[in-house]
């Protein structure tokens, strides 16, 4: 693991998802920017102090040397040291697990996308909300065609925490809206890939084709980045799409919300209650899907941690997510190509496609909020 | 009335609401456009067989006619003969309340608003969700300063009844996608308006500088009427709205909500749960207000039919409306500027905003979803 | 109209309910204690003021005098009064509307059942929540099979309004604490009636064979009257109910809720959302039926004021129990028992039944929550 | 651990709670009663095939011969074994932590509760949804005295999941309605004791002076096991309590819901949405308090795993729990008596009272639903 040292929420899940399962064995780290209290929180996690590394550079050397060498590497680090670690990773063979955005530009993304295909290893970019079962059951149900023609895909990742100027007395905000750390985008990148990509998972068949993004900056400090946007969505086919990403969104906690509405039933999963799934079908009573039930999709029961009724949360959908990179890891590794085809994980492509998609929406907002073509 | 008859669900809560707190008497009506039909419809409900007139020409004039003649008509036929009734009642020194949308051009629309200025007559429309208690509460609160600045503006009716193309076997519903009967607009007209009247209401001060309009027709027979559209607002201050609309909504029953999101809480609003109000501060638990508890505001309880707990629905909203509309029109006849700077209601000025917002939408719209300044 | 006069609110609702879609006509009342108060309420109403008269003996001997006297009576004065109008106004020949309860004990209420069906009169009793169109369908239901066998009945009202000794500052509750005015209970008869009857329409074939009952004075100054009470029945064949009534559920507003479970699914009905109904079949998911939807029975349809989506109230809920009072008057005057048998609302039956369920639960309690034989 | 093998979800919680944040390592077990497939079964796990054991006699003989040998034992067996397994475990030096109910009567329970304390060993039983942040936010609240005096305890656990004699063809549910196994009752010791232990937690002043239980086998095959119960208790000092656990509430998941209601304000908590917690003060809107916020007591934050707005669920509560239990066994370990002061965890009183809770719900029922004294 680079970075997700002390104080890092976000290391924790990384290391909880990975190894809950026994996914993955956590053996070395570069925790920390500092490498006294890196290799001070490596050893509270019982590692060796050997491979407790001053950086990311020392732990992919340093590992590569050894005959029992790290496999796979999870990247947990602020977003404009995504590229540069990752390359490094995938150049020293490494599989890796990126935190996203994957990096800034749609260049760089797919020449990591490229590295990784070229050296056969494995690049997967930690949308984490994606591994609950709801979502393989919204997937299953518009693949099988029960909600009709998607029609509408209206998506929001809104919380208000950020509704007064917090970062001036909070570091670990501080960075996520300064360019220089956060990359083009405040509230796009940072939350609005989040459902983004759950909608390219339940609906793979959608392609856009152009889209229109206003953001704003309600905490003025916080220009050029937005602190709120909404994106229109025209896809190809006809179906249409909005997103309302915001972090100004007062009182709200997430309201991450993914509704489809097809022609003949609509779906809507909210992060908050990852355990249900509103089923809307136009005429009948609505119906509320709860996770672990036996009519659901047999994709949605398959990586159930207990029975129905006892609450799941988010660490068991990145402990699916991460156990799916595994198994993507191990099926690269025989080069058995079947069992790739099968699985489904937020990988290279998924990355290129966050940060395409947070692209386009700064070129549209640039712009003056005009439409522009998806390229 | 005009209108209202047989088979109309609008034409009885028209009438319930009126007569309900006596606010009105009805005496007189033209019902139907079928004369016989009509009049059998107003022998039924009681009225003078003479009082029963074939069409709206023949009420005006015959009622003029008489020492105890109608002071007041309520208008509740298809869109396309609004403003022709409004007009010809409002010469005829009528108070008019007219189903909206008041007509089709805002030309239509100033024109009837200096007639009933010039007359001195009460011309209101009927956005007959806006009489909640709950909706005077959320003014009060923005008006007091308990969201801070507004800074988002977020509306939606989109419900999900029109998925299919119903109208083909339905009458009642064929003229609503008839450019002819319906004007320029469905579902913007036909329902954006309400929560866009009622966010006037609660925000009085947010005027909008430009915006720009997506719509589209999933039942390819309604084009060029749209069954589903998003518009973007930028009020004059900074302030955001979007708004979504839709008849297509799969499996939604009205999901009409109004989402205020201030710089320091937000509040939301739906009409499906209307006795009730989310409250929502930053850094606060989330407060769910209810009508008719002491801690609202006094004119959130002003108008209260029952104390809190027993249901209140759209007939008591609407008999509010109706209410405030009769004492419009009383301190009208008497001259009394004062009370009538303290009503609120939806009067001619609310009926002209709605059509401008439609004809500045569908302005955007056809150019291809452009930003428009609004006008 | 006997009692409802001013600050009532069940009188105004019983006026509104009975008005409004023109079951009745108000022309005659004795509104108030004070005769002076009630004649200027009555004139307010627009009441000849010959026919407002000092006291219900007084409105029974007018009214019996003239050509055009009432023909039904409503009842809205405190408890301890329902008998001896009730048993008055059915001398006199009236049709009855009475407020619950409809006296204190159970010979009291089987005379005026008996006095009701000797004269051929009408005896309604006010149990206004009877009358959603949910309900309807709830009995519609059950009487399908849609439930499987009836196991159990969970009722529930339990407010907290009461939760501090507010009757301390507010004469208008005093009363309902005083056994002089409210009778053997407090909140057993003036609030677990309301669900009892409702379970009574829904499941019709349950009997009670045996109960048990206790009860609680939490403020302590409201001895020997509970204002909580836990009641559980023992239903012949089996069923099991249990009921909760409570004033002092701090911070609930109603929390009337009936939850009938069968061998094969349940229904849910909260008076707070009474547009829904939560139909729960085991091993499917939770659906929720709106008012007004085409999939319901015909039953729930038969009254609706408006289509789906639109909010209905406790208004329209009385105002299907008036109409249904009016047809069985109507009915009732032309010896129309075709009619009859197939009308449903809150009789004298009803009305006995609530009166013996609470001298049961009193019965058990004041034996230190015994099981009692029901009788 | 001993038991919890292949297909026990209630293994795999166990040990996912117990390694998650490294507060045990799991070495040895004895996991199945085919010693073949616990064998198989533990070198999945990766543990030593010389540690995996044939039973839990030879677990704790082969432990006690290492110098490496376990500390503490995890039970997750059918209930008829726990006691004898836990006696062992106990003699055997060993800390415990046992599925519940940790036996069948309180005399076995007693007598566990003293091996353990002579031994000076952590004997803890799984009540495991009592880990949630919002119990103990709960528990905070009633001691900071915001609710007022307690008054009321409703309880409930109430599932449908056994409306049909689904243990006909369900083994894995046999044994829970057959008395042999499950001991002397199915739902009021398998669902009713959770809610019960947090009522504990959170009210931990009442004490039960007498109660009564009514309890019913809806299939009537489960006779003498009862599949559906309701338990009236009095506290001593006057507030009241109602416990309703069911297997038979068709349709409902789980229903776990624990609302305590004082003289000012109310608390509900329900298992399904265990991130928030509803506090509704009489006369004050009701709030919705979310895990995770600052406003909460410092108690009910002191385990978050992430920040607010990531759903937490019941793997995280169980790991606070085995947290705890780590660090009772740490403190006991080393004397240290102000700790384990500091430290609530279900501990062997907790296991004791559930036991005497199911005790006297049995007498009582046993005897006709009467009123017994607890003891």
């Amino acid at each position: 693991m680079v970075g997700g040292g002390r104080g890092s929420q976000i290391g924790y899940i990384h290391r909880s998802a990975a190894m809950r399962d026994r996914s993955f064995d956590l053996v070395a780290g570069a925790f920390d920017i500092d490498p006294a209290r890196g290799a001070a929180f490596g050893a509270g996690l019982g590692l060796d102090p050997e491979r407790c590394y001053r950086d990311h550079e020392a732990l992919f050397a340093g590992e590569a040397a050894r005959t029992d060498g790290v496999e796979a590497v999870s990247i947990a680090t602020p977003n404009n040291t995504h590229y540069a670690i990752a390359r490094a990773a995938l150049e020293h063979g490494l599989h890796v697990v990126c935190e996203k955005p994957l990096c800034f530009t749609v260049a760089e993304a797919e020449e990591l996308q490229r590295l990784a295909h070229g050296r056969g290893r494995v690049l997967g970019v930690a949308y984490g909300y994606s591994g609950y079962g709801t979502i393989e059951q919204a997937r299953a149900m518009v693949a099988a065609g029960e909600l009709g023609e998607v029609r509408l895909v209206n998506l929001q990742f809104a919380h208000g925490f950020h509704s007064a100027p917090v970062e001036e007395d909070n570091p670990a905000i501080r960075w996520r809206v300064d360019p220089r750390f956060a990359g083009p985008s405040y509230v796009l990148g940072d939350l609005a890939t989040h459902p983004l990509y759950i909608s390219e998972v339940i609906c793979p068949d959608l392609k856009i084709g152009r889209l229109m993004c206003a953001r704003q900056s309600f905490v003025a400090s916080r220009a050029p980045l937005e602190d709120n946007a909404v994106t229109l969505m025209e896809y190809e086919g006809g179906a249409f799409g909005t997103v309302w990403t915001s972090a100004v969104n007062a009182g709200a906690i997430h309201s991450q919300k993914v509704r489809i509405v097809g022609s003949r039933a609509s779906l809507e999963w909210w992060d908050e209650r990852p355990n249900q799934l509103s089923f809307e079908v136009q005429g009948e009573p609505v119906r509320v899907l709860e996770r672990g039930m036996p009519y659901l999709h047999p994709e949605a029961l398959a990586e159930d941690h207990i029975s129905v009724g006892h609450a799941e949360g988010l660490f068991e959908s990145w402990t699916n997510i991460y156990g799916r990179f595994a198994a993507a890891m191990r099926a690269t590794g025989r080069g058995d190509a079947a069992t790739l085809a099968g699985l489904r994980y937020p990988d290279a492509a998924a990355g290129v496609a966050g940060v395409r998609w947070v692209e386009n929406c700064v070129r549209s907002a640039d712009a003056g909020g005009v439409w522009v073509d998806y390229r």
